[in-house]
């Protein structure tokens, strides 16, 4: 929610200079994304990103990052492309930072998520799992198993501060989910952050997928898993399995859940939970004191991991095993 | 720089429908301004501004700013208008907060303005003063010489926690200007905070005055005598009397200053930087711990204030007297 670094016009003015986009007629300082500095620019050509990459992110990931969103357009997923210069680079510096020109796509993201939006995301993210498998870049997922005891450690001597017991919870459930983690399910591409915030739409149509800063290589059920966590739910953290089965079924007609795909599902959900749950509580007892940004709740992936721990099989999530009935 | 409402796309949608102004493409939070809510928005149309007023805002006094865009830019002034429903009205409510759909202008303000700038702005300045003459609606300077002394006890027993001395600076200079503060110069509607990034280019030409909301009647010259301290100073504090000149000479080109204005100038533009000088303390001294907005640098205009203290007559911002050689 905030710009960290200001741009001079002049600056600005002098870096399009090696771009073919026309003449820069405004830029406003965009008030969404933590990690970098956003803005959005009108040219004579039309309207495009600015992002400049704050310290968060690491630099030698973004080619990557770059290569990746150029890789899914040319394969006809609906995602910002970086611009490239008229020297054929999409990675400049500007204002000290390195920077790129992207697409700016047009679209809102739905505050009050449906069933079509759902079954929408769902086609969405399976035709990205199917246009990622010839990207021949790869990163690590930061974030995925071998990343969250770390993040227990840092938080595990404050989660009883929050909410009594959490501690032993997370301990209990971090234990269970190493000692479980599946190492043998289909990997590639995944999005691995695509929450409503993520998804633009104009009207009823899919106009976008955005923000690919925690994009990485791991089990492509993994970010099934993330969406059932991020799309299912109702604003009382109840689940919502009218919209489980919407979304599980459309990715499953682009891409066919397999039967391990399939039985793996409740332990990757719990995985997804405990995920998100540890970063926000990291961040929730890390908020420096008068910040402006109000940190998320990590209370809401405790009662989204309660949930998952309950469900035995995919049937919980509203669809049939392959080969059955429902 | 924060966006302190979010507005569900939902919602906005709905508040669109009054409007004549196509359908919502997008819209992103503006990092830009502290006292409201900005949005940039895309429609089927266009572009345009979405202000929600935040509590710093009277409610009260929204008639009085977006009246006057709409009487400014009917008179040729180039400023963002107020777009009206099809019901004719130019403010409605949104997200629980008073709200106003306003014409979006392309242009970029000048981080480091030129002297073309400075004669620019000013000829802008002496222009919107002529068109406000017949605007029937009146607001009152709360930052005016009235104003200055509640914000000094606001200040006075921290000053000197800020440089040494401020406090005795700050007590003399109040008492001497409110001993003089001129009671009989011309005045009509002032904008009151033409700085730089108020006034929009594109390239050399000036493509908009926005930011009407600390708009008035006052005197015009203090008008004049703000841009003095907005627009002639170098980064360094020293005072460019090329780019005074220019400014006041092409503000003198459209509207004359009158001797009596001339002779006030001097004691305006101290009036001025005093009153930058204790709000921006003011603000400085009440930062909470960890605000992700560093206040601007209230010593800034210690210095400007004593540049001013050392002019004696208009001569000393580089213009002769009226009629007698420069």
């Amino acid at each position: 929610m905030a710009v960290y670094t200001d741009v001079a016009a002049e600056e600005l003015a002098a870096f399009l200079a090696s771009y073919d986009i026309g003449e820069l007629l405004s830029y406003k300082g965009i008030a969404e994304g933590v990690e970098n500095s956003n803005f959005l620019l009108h040219t004579t050509a039309g309207s495009y990103f600015l992002t400049l990459y704050e310290k968060r992110v690491a630099v030698g990931d973004l080619p990557f990052f770059l290569g990746l969103m150029g890789h899914l357009a040319a394969h006809g997923i609906v995602c910002p492309q970086p611009v490239k210069t008229r020297d054929g680079t999409t990675l400049g510096v500007l204002a000290g930072r390195p920077a790129a020109i992207i697409d700016f796509l047009e679209g809102v993201w739905p505050r009050k998520p449906n069933v079509a939006h759902c079954a929408a995301v769902g086609q969405a993210l399976a035709k990205l799992h199917l246009a990622g498998r010839d990207f021949p870049m790869t990163r690590a997922n930061a974030l995925s198993v071998k990343g969250w005891r770390p993040l227990f450690d840092q938080a595990a001597s404050r989660a009883d501060t929050v909410q009594h017991g959490l501690k032993a919870f997370l301990a209990a459930e971090l234990d269970y989910l190493e000692a479980r983690w599946p190492g043998d399910l289909p990997r590639g591409i995944i999005h691995a952050d695509l929450f409503p915030d993520n998804v633009l739409f104009v009207g009823e149509h899919l106009s976008g997928l955005i923000d690919f800063y925690f994009a990485c290589n791991d089990i492509l059920a993994y970010d099934v898993a993330i969406c059932l966590n991020a799309w299912c739910f109702e604003a009382d953290h109840s689940f919502n399995v009218t919209k489980a089965r919407a979304f599980l079924s459309a990715y499953g007609k682009e891409r066919p859940l397999s039967e391990v795909e399939q039985a793996a599902l409740p332990l990757l959900a719990r995985g997804a939970a405990l995920r998100f749950l540890l970063t926000r509580l990291v961040d929730f007892l890390n908020v420096p004191p008068g910040a402006l940004v109000k940190p998320k709740d990590p209370l809401e992936y405790v009662r989204k991991l309660r949930f998952h721990q309950s469900v035995n099989d995919i049937a919980g999530y509203g669809v049939a095993h392959s080969g059955s009935p429902a």
